[in-house]
């Protein structure tokens, strides 16, 4: 999916939102025990629940390996359900030396070999370019790459400094030499409104991909005012609030209820910028 | 697997090898197609041929992955199929927010959930704390930390200085916080023999998982000189210059004088600390 496409995307659902398919087989709904494929069936109906009110699907793989093969197909079947309009992220915080990554792009984005087609994978930058590069190999595929994350330990490597500019700072001045905002989206947490400030000198085209809204704690309203830009700019994901809104058989309706909600928020901060 | 453990092996069997098993399935001889999984075939004859001369297998999940349903269940397979003595690494280089990073190891450690139980790791270091402690609560099990990579991608990011220490020095220092050389190890590339000086002055007991002897063209040599501690304190990695050491039916015979003349080396180096 191209940058046009996404674009388009968000201004006719009026809407940035990502559903973060986090689906924990010890957290769904007792009912969905008589299916097959509980997992499958629980993602089925959120997406069902959900698909016009988001633009994109994040599938966390940690989510899905942990329950071995039937973890893995489950993955897959997932991936094949998701409407092929909506913006596909696989959540893998993946990266190794060049012939590694290059694996790593085909599990997500050669369907021929691993039945997976995904738009995007998310890559951990540690490694530096050659861990990167064999992403970017793939027509109209993106590489979301870690930025300035949500989470505590946040602040325990990316905060460093060298000379002028922090670690993740860094990261992004250095990646933007590897592809441009056609091919390069961020990962940064929505706990740091301010944050975006800094993200936005060196990356003022970028999309960010921001997870942390909702559980985390991040502030939709502060995440707009210091992140978006002309083109909005922004994919928010927010899983657990949204797919774990209720607890039973109604959690499809809730999980709509739930993205309504913030739907109906972007529609106000979208038309800040005219869209 | 416990530290004594390892060093035991060590001295038993004169050697620190460890064999990756980056089973590549267009680099694999062609007669092994005759059988239903040709990867896992490959796997079973070099681990027969090979696991008296080394003390681990290094499995790298990318290049199962990128085989969708076939190759995940060959990287459950190959795990099933190591002998239970030599210490196992699931090189998946992982980490993520701290539920996340749970389901992650959840899939490498608990074979309740996943079907496999490895001994260790490979996590990367970038998200801090919380992304690297979930994979700490089980017993006997290891972390194999991100620090200074063989890759020319390693320039970018670790080696960037805040005061008086490199990057990848500030990750050994503040991990060393969440778990010390019974728990925690740390990959550092065998392309940067000088380099094991820095490292050790942070890590002076911990193992150290060197990948890059071979085809990435490290020299053990250089590694044990200035990489090796009382307890040999290394496990040298080789994947591609034993396990494709021949195209033909010989693989198996070969990848074996491969790793021997590894072992023979080893064994010479091991002398010198009186193992």
């Amino acid at each position: 999916m191209n940058r046009s496409e996404i674009i388009n995307q968000i201004k006719s659902k009026k809407s940035f939102l990502s559903v973060g398919l986090d689906t924990d087989i010890n957290k769904i709904p007792k009912h969905l025990f008589k299916y097959e494929n509980p997992v499958l069936e629980f993602n089925k109906q959120i997406i069902d629940a959900t698909q016009d009110l988001c633009i994109s699907y994040k599938i966390n793989t940690a989510f899905y390996e942990c329950n071995g093969i039937t973890g893995w197909k489950s993955l897959i079947d997932t991936y094949n359900y998701l409407p092929k309009d909506t913006f596909s992220i696989a959540d893998a915080k993946r990266g190794d030396i060049g012939n590694t990554s290059a694996m790593y792009a085909k599990a997500f984005f050669d369907p021929k070999s691993s039945d997976m087609d995904f738009d995007s994978v998310t890559v951990a930058p540690y490694m530096g370019k050659d861990s990167v590069t064999p992403f970017l190999g793939f027509d109209n595929k993106w590489v979301i790459l870690l930025a300035l994350t949500s989470n505590e330990g946040s602040y325990d490597f990316q905060q460093l400094r060298d000379g002028e500019y922090k670690f993740f700072e860094h990261v992004i001045r250095k990646s933007s030499e590897w592809a441009d905002a056609s091919r390069m989206m961020y990962v940064v947490g929505a706990t740091r409104g301010e944050g975006f400030l800094e993200i936005r000198k060196h990356a003022p085209d970028n999309f960010l991909l921001v997870p942390g809204v909702g559980a985390q704690g991040g502030s939709l309203k502060e995440v707009c005012k210091y992140g978006m830009n002309k083109d909005c700019g922004l994919i928010v994901n927010s899983s657990r609030a949204i797919i774990y809104a209720s607890p039973g058989e109604d959690f499809a309706e809730r999980a709509r209820e739930e993205a309504k909600k913030v739907q109906e928020e972007m529609s106000q901060e979208l038309s800040r910028i005219g869209f």
